[in-house]
């Protein structure tokens, strides 16, 4: 019984292309396809290709198609199987970022992020508010990426239950195109219904402005992958099209910001007078060592792991905490993230992408040295990021760490803070002892002129990014080794909780 | 019993530094070691640093030092688990090449190639002969590296078995350094005696001019951490000044060679002329085709993989060669990695290591598009490589060829042969039909008017690197079609040959 009330009815009227049509349009459909190709190349887009749907063997077939008539060079396909043990060691996107092409170049996949949800959710290991939850979720994952210059293009080949039906068992004869289906199709099958109402449910959810689905009716080869390509084309130019035309809009907005703070604000509220001891720093330095180290021992036999961002103005001891931080724990556990300009392979990429590739596997420890806040800080107030990109930045942010949160990983944020005049001395005490020269660079009285607005920034930033699971934790850096032992006290106390919760 | 003659008796005799020489030390030391740092960071140089050797703690110990006295922002510290089944699935060395840091930082590891040679020559699962095969093949990998500008800077660090006795009862006590060393530790000090002398033969074989071992006495914190930190500063100088000079000398010798191919050559010998009928080159393809897919799913199925390498002059046809391949396969199984010019992540790398990178898990085919060969081609002739550079890149290849056969993958090279007269014509024809005239740029006119030095220099290639695990394959390309049939029946009979042996 097909209901024509759903997304797929207009896929089951037996839409067909015959020999001759073809024939007669593939070289002008190839031609094209190369032309939007090569479009694409001298773009600064990385489009990414969908290709989902019941019909395994139509999926190949469409697939094989496109790499035939696309350029090698220029498009990489993915299968996905079964994730490595390096994937299910980190969040489930993880993954998918790491297949995300560089700009100019295109990436083609089967088996998405759709996957995993739709089977989960057929089977019943998933409730519907977590499958509507993660349809939402891959709408905004999707919409990030558009925005970031990935066009998301998503085909869903479809067959009616009859076709399906006839196909399994032509294919059960035949003993090359049973390899090509792999054994879960006919189990499957017998949830045809099923599947479809759960497909429904998705593409509904997710067929969005930005990343629309295309419903290809799958059982004639010659259509579906004619139509797949002719679709593709379309999407690409229109891609390319909103692209430059947002572009043109941003650039009037590409001018840095800067903002004014309050008079009142976190920062300024914070005592920078406090201070603490010689022999008291000393004995809390040792104890909080010791606690810190037994604490990452227990995180890492609990498989469990931490990410540490570090945040604040120049010379406000980021470095000297994070090597207080270290020194504490087993050096086999941590690795240290220096964040300074990007590579070329990068800033091919949405800028998140350099941070998820440096994501802590199970029971490891990552301490970032800046982090993917210079979105909303440098990036926002020397004009590299337009207004667009950093705006929506916060809430790109608080969904990648509510993603590592989620997968059990302890999370904490320090802004370190000292005064205008504070800074000033250890500028000059670099300036003028020997082997600190190195650290002090022109730069750095660059930045140090902007104060306010980094200050504005900073506050900003506070305030949209501060969650339970990932809070900002402000660390009056005045006094040096106050600092130090506030952040290890910190991190100690959160990993305490963690561990016991 | 110590006996006083192997490489450890040095490391034997109670060297110790007291409290307050330490102290005295440690300032003048740590400022001498972020010096050299900063010195390696204008450097195109990329040491790795490695802490081998029994002490399992005193490792622990010095890599924590260490990381305490450099500056975090340019040294990445490595201990290599077990691998992942990401790894698992590559040669060896996949995981060794995976982490070498970019110019201008550093590694410290702990655990590295020596770890299983050493291990399995212990427990009797490699013998002896191998073991030696094995230390030789890391002399030419050090070489190689530390010829590429990654300098390898080892420390063995020491313990006489009365002390290791001693230590290992004081850490059964102690919950938290029993931790750090791990179980394995009481398993292996019962066969302390073997180790030591697996561990001498494997220094004797390996302590090189270019990079030798430092053994270092590990009973004494202060003593040992020292040492290997002054050594490290005393390698580090050394290492910049050797590159310095040698960077002088290859200066002189870096302009292009331009060597003439001889009157008769192998690909002078080709017979150019033959062609395939249209209706046999049509029953040919669909018949290899046919053959092809099956033979990559048997591939897939014994969880091996294959590489396929394809060189030639520009217009020689490559592309249309691999296509006809692809097309063959399942399009989930291979990828076509097209080599152009590398990021700057790949350039700040010895040159093998982006063809490392992609190298295929088990199970799937890569297809390189220009290849590694690039070294002794287009490097050699427009200078991009040095004399010494592209002159040892025959063995290195040949090395990196010789890793991936062991390991069960299969392996070809093709080298696509037209005559000038052919690729004029070629070049002509993309010039005057519209959607082809993306395909040729100033830069082929510029290799063409080179012809006969690249014909030179790919018959030295051909020459070198031909051997039985990976041989060259030369293909009469002036018919194209001839080519492709060449090509598929090739690639048939190596699989067929490689599944059955």
């Amino acid at each position: 019984m097909t209901s024509l009330g759903d997304m797929f009815g207009a896929a089951e009227v037996g839409n067909r292309i015959d020999k001759a049509t073809f024939k007669r349009d593939v070289p002008k459909v190839r031609a094209e396809l190369l032309q939007m190709q090569r479009a694409i190349a001298q773009s600064p887009l990385a489009p990414v290709v969908h290709i989902g749907g019941g019909d395994e063997l139509g999926k190949v077939s469409a697939l094989g198609t496109l790499l035939g008539w696309l350029d090698a060079r220029g498009v990489e396909s993915v299968a996905l199987p079964a994730p490595s043990d390096e994937e299910r060691e980190r969040p489930r996107f993880w993954r998918f970022w790491r297949l995300l092409p560089p700009r100019g170049q295109m990436a083609v996949l089967i088996g998405s992020w759709y996957t995993n949800p739709i089977v989960d959710r057929v089977y019943g290991r998933m409730d519907d508010v977590t499958f509507e939850r993660e349809m939402r979720r891959i709408r905004d994952f999707e919409r990030m990426l558009v925005q970031e210059g990935v066009p998301i293009i998503k085909f869903w080949l479809h067959l009616p239950k009859s076709v399906q039906k006839k196909r399994l068992a032509k294919v059960k004869r035949d003993p090359a195109s049973r390899w090509l289906v792999g054994e879960e199709a006919w189990t499957y099958f017998k949830r045809y219904d099923r599947f479809r109402s759960v497909a429904e449910a998705a593409l509904r959810l997710t067929s969005t402005g930005v990343a629309p689905w295309h419903v290809v009716e799958s059982a004639n080869d010659r259509y579906r992958n004619l139509t797949v390509a002719t679709t593709l084309i379309a999407a690409l130019r229109e891609a390319q099209e909103v692209w430059a035309s947002s572009r043109a809009q941003q650039g009037r907005r590409r001018r840095a910001a800067a903002p004014k703070p309050a008079k009142i604000n976190v920062i300024r509220q914070l005592d920078l007078s406090v201070t603490i001891e010689t022999e008291d720093y000393e004995a809390q330095l040792v104890r909080q060592s010791a606690k810190l180290g037994r604490l990452a021992r227990q995180l890492h036999e609990a498989g469990r792991s931490m990410i540490l961002a570090f945040e604040g103005p120049d010379a406000a001891g980021k470095g000297s905490a994070i090597r207080r931080l270290a020194a504490a724990m087993d050096p086999r556990l941590y690795r240290v993230i220096s964040v300074g300009a990007p590579t070329d392979e990068e800033s091919a990429r949405p800028y998140l992408w350099r941070f998820w590739r440096h994501l802590p596997r199970q029971g490891r420890v990552t301490i970032y040295d800046r982090s993917w806040y210079g979105r909303v800080l440098v990036e926002r107030l020397e004009g590299f990021a337009a207004r667009d990109e950093w705006s929506r930045a916060y809430a790109e942010i608080n969904e990648f760490e509510a993603q590592l949160s989620e997968f059990g990983i302890v999370l904490l944020k320090f802004w370190l803070a000292i005064s205008p005049e504070e800074q000033l001395r250890r500028f000059r005490d670099r300036q003028t002892t020997p082997y600190k020269q190195y650290k002090i660079t022109e730069e750095d009285w660059r930045n140090r002129r902007k104060w306010d607005a980094y200050e504005a920034a900073a506050c900003d930033m506070i305030e949209r990014t501060s969650t339970s699971h990932a809070p900002w934790v402000l660390v009056e850096a005045e006094d040096k080794r106050w600092a130090r032992v506030k952040v290890l006290k910190t991190v100690c106390s959160r990993l305490a909780d963690a561990l016991t919760a």
